[in-house]
């Protein structure tokens, strides 16, 4: 049998029987209708069914996901809302007497096109919904309901070309054991979702579908990124006593909790979690994270037509700051802009989004936006450990600036007589070269550093990090980024203050023993990474790493350092 | 009256009388035709004058302002003969029997509307071939000959809303003393042609055309964007006297040439040109070029349907080397991707070019492209004293890969018996911060660096430098920069080798002093600003500025940099 090869997106490995998603036969031929009312009838029917269906699928995910992922849901059902659309479809069946089925694909073909010759990342989303719900809705005309996700009733291997948010979200964890696509990549929709939910996968094989029967034995492995298809025996034993291996590390990971992220000679630091919504402290506890990190306050913003009122988000921040107690929690304000786009704020459209008007460049032009955020963190800070962060600075002034309003707001807050806690910190995270280069300059005035690797990687080699042509210049381990990292750590270090690291590198395997090496305070990340790093940190030597920093420093290259770290760190 | 206050995009002083350019109404009726045939050759000939006139008009910008400006007359003949154009017009004349010039607006709206509508800066530029061009036919239709530039006979201040490539083309050098328009910005084509000519000129000003009456006398000054309106005998005797003083300085710099680029204190740089093609040799002659810092090798690739062949490019790089004689002569290699498009080669869209495949990283993947543009170097470095730089280097793989197939190259041709220069320097340009970061492990491989501060300064700041919602965060004297300035250049010396720098900043007042102070080995700058840039470092003080370096280096902004250079070191 052929093994397949994709990319690794969700460690883990599991064998199994497959379950391949097919799609059911959807072609629509047009026919002219003798009854209209009863066709407008037969329209209705299916768009409720549709409704019902996907109102279904968007409270399962709210409980067994998160809110966040539930969104796209939210969005789809605006489809079925849309008077545009839905007269667009009536009027076809009314005055062409055309078929439903035949109208809603028209209809809905046309608004595609135009959603997506628009050069807008918003717009473009709102064609694949348009698809994902029309297609929902035709299988009820046609009499030929959606093979879904939720067919599964047995522990499977589920094989599909692609996962739509709604595939995904029917998903039965219980009995979905791994996942393999076609097509995608590390950060397609399939693979954050089967991340986010556990489940080992490999995506992007090409023909999975293709090659792989239903009912097939597969042995997937989510941290190489192979699939074995019919294996031997003697490739079923070998990986069963792998995923053994697995539980058991599994099992003793969860010894460390409440353990100190400590190394071997002593060196403590802090490991606390990334996260987008409060819906994700449950894993945050679960993971003994020692506090937040990051917490990106994006979610209220997102996927809504109107800004979130100073109510709604001081009630988010008090529910994370209260949950986690005295623990740190290390709030970061606005970041869209860009490619993260508010469509109700009427951003420019900009010919390189990443080097564009975002984050706090927006927060600084809009201080009514940012003032409204900055009252509801102040208030909020009374319930726990609140510092606040900026994004995307570049120049004193902009921090200046950005702390001035902030004082400001305070002001405001004592003379309405509202209790804001007096010990807030107040940093930034360091994303830009300029801001690495000069740290010595801005420790002086910041409380703290906070690396934002992801942001930091693709300007300081120029390469978005986002596309696939340069993606071999997102290079993390290049000793310029590492360079530039030791330069904000030890500025901090030299006026008393402490480096964290909000971005993927912090969790990375590879990085961090540099980056312990190099003194960072905290590390942040994915709270389901927190007991791995944990337990790397307790078997590594900080003396042992401190000597040979300055030789990583002076390699060359990042291919240099990865397997200098491999040979000497990693076991 | 009313001054004006716009762009300074030529600097320089004019006192004159206006020659408001008005554009004659161009409205278009419709009508049925009875004759066909003879409505047909009516528009052939209206075709054949507008061809008559691009002809003369682009010989004429060929001698007068070089060949590189007369391109876009290729473009506008291209589009006269272009068969979808005027097979679509000939369709309208001839089944609708509509009027040419109807046929021919409605033609060139719907053409332009498509192009307009694609995400793509070159198409984009069609559509403002094909609107400039059918205005000049449906003139010749209407018997509304364009009032042109032509048109002027006496010394003017030439006031218009925008000037068009043809504009500028047919513009007398000796009776046009200024020009002053309504929009456009500091790289707007109007601005660009009025410094290439020398011709001083304030862009933007809004309203110059409506508030500016033929004949009234204009003071302008290029320096500071201003307009004054009929100025005042004071006003009129104050601005001659500084045109005098202008002149005098002049013929001042005049005495420099052939004095040596030496600071006061006997520290001596280079002071070398930026090139765009083999063109722009008379200027560096005449401004006493030490040598060419950047010779941009785009212009033989651009505005053409193919690839430039071996032989196009050896005469011009050979034309360049042995014009400049023994003097170096640094030919970057192939820059485009990224906004810089080469419609043949149907690079990919991209979300942020200037984070994208571009410059180097496409000639790696494209080396059958690369490979004839280094054939043709080697070939032509018999000549004279080449070097070779590659653009938007970010890893010392880059370099060694490039160098390799340099070398793989050379072999070749030494096989094939063709001469090839054994002393060609092979360096690169510093850019992206990594490459600024890991300058000292890159001068152990490399011959020689070259700042490119135009986009050093962009990925340092994470700022798009076209973009003007962030322009203000386009800070040439940000102190990160001139940090990772230091390092480079120090870097360099270290291992014996030398810097330049090819970006703006090369040429500009502030930084000279800083730039000198670092140590800058070689400054290229357009030709236009050598024998003030000489001026200025002869009057400079080397050991002085070399003792405050550490102090400006420890600046918190851009600002703070800026003033004190102008307190300490600008008279």
């Amino acid at each position: 049998m052929t093994d397949l090869r994709g990319i690794g997106a969700s460690k883990g490995i599991q064998i199994g029987k497959a379950f391949v998603l097919q799609s059911p036969n959807l072609s629509v031929k047009e026919y002219k209708v003798n009854d209209i009312d009863e066709e407008l009838v037969r329209f209705e029917e299916s768009i409720n069914h549709a409704v019902n269906d996907l109102e279904k699928i968007k409270d399962h995910v709210e409980k067994e996901i998160g809110e966040e992922h539930a969104k796209i849901f939210s969005a789809h059902l605006l489809v079925l809302q849309d008077p545009e659309l839905l007269n667009t479809v009536k009027d076809k069946i009314k005055l062409e007497q055309m078929n439903a089925e035949k109208a809603l694909q028209d209809s809905a073909n046309q608004f595609i096109t135009i959603f997506e010759s628009m050069d807008n990342e918003y717009m473009k989303e709102r064609a694949a919904d348009i698809r994902d719900v029309s297609k929902r809705v035709i299988s009820y005309l046609l009499g030929e309901p959606l093979v879904t996700t939720s067919d599964i009733t047995d522990e499977v291997i589920l094989i599909a070309h692609d996962l739509l948010p709604s595939d995904t979200a029917q998903l039965n964890r219980n009995y979905t054991k791994g996942i393999i696509t076609d097509i995608g990549g590390r950060t397609s929709h399939s693979a954050i979702m089967s991340r986010s939910m556990g489940i080992p996968s490999v995506v992007g094989t090409t023909n999975a579908t293709e090659t792989i029967k239903a009912g097939t034995t597969v042995i997937l492995d989510g941290q190489n990124g192979t699939v074995i298809v019919e294996p031997s025996e003697e490739e079923i034993e070998y990986f069963k006593g792998k995923m053994e291996e697995e539980q058991e590390r599994e099992e003793q990971l969860k010894q460390l909790i409440n353990q100190p992220s400590v190394s071997s000679d002593g060196h403590q630091v802090e490991l606390a979690a990334n996260i987008g919504s409060p819906k994700d402290l449950d894993t945050v506890l679960e993971n003994d994270a020692e506090g937040v990190g990051l917490f990106r306050t994006e979610f209220l913003y997102m996927d809504r037509d109107r800004l979130p009122t100073e109510e709604e988000q001081f009630e988010a921040y008090k529910e994370v700051l209260s949950t986690l107690d005295d623990k740190p929690v290390v709030i970061r304000t606005l970041d869209v802009g860009g490619d993260k786009d508010l469509p109700y704020l009427n951003l420019p459209e900009e010919l390189n989004p990443f080097l564009g008007f975002r984050a706090i460049r927006l927060c600084l032009e809009r201080d009514d936006i940012f003032r409204v955020q900055l009252r509801a963190l102040l208030r909020a800070s009374v319930y726990g450990n609140l510092k606040v962060m900026f994004p995307m600075v570049a120049t004193l002034e902009e921090f200046r600036e950005a702390k001035k309003i902030l004082l400001e707001e305070k002001e405001n807050l004592l003379a309405e007589e509202i209790a804001v806690n007096e010990d807030i910190e107040v940093g930034i995270m360091v994303e830009i070269p300029s801001t690495a280069v000069l740290a010595d300059q801005f420790a002086k005035e910041v409380d703290f550093f906070s690396i934002g690797t992801n942001d930091l990687i693709q300007y300081t080699l120029a390469a978005d990090r986002m596309n696939e042509n340069v993606s071999h210049l997102y290079q993390p381990y290049h000793p310029a980024v590492l360079r530039l990292i030791k330069q904000v750590i030890d500025a901090a270090h030299e006026e008393n203050k402490w480096t964290g690291m909000c971005g993927e590198m912090a969790g990375d395997e590879v990085a961090i023993p540099i980056l312990l090496g190099l003194g960072l305070d905290e590390f942040s990340m994915s709270a389901s990474t927190i007991l791995e790093a944990r337990h790397q940190i307790r078997n590594l030597n900080y003396e042992e790493i401190d000597r040979t920093v300055e030789d990583i420093l002076n390699k060359r290259t990042n291919n240099e350092v990865e397997s200098y770290i491999n040979k000497h760190f990693i076991k």
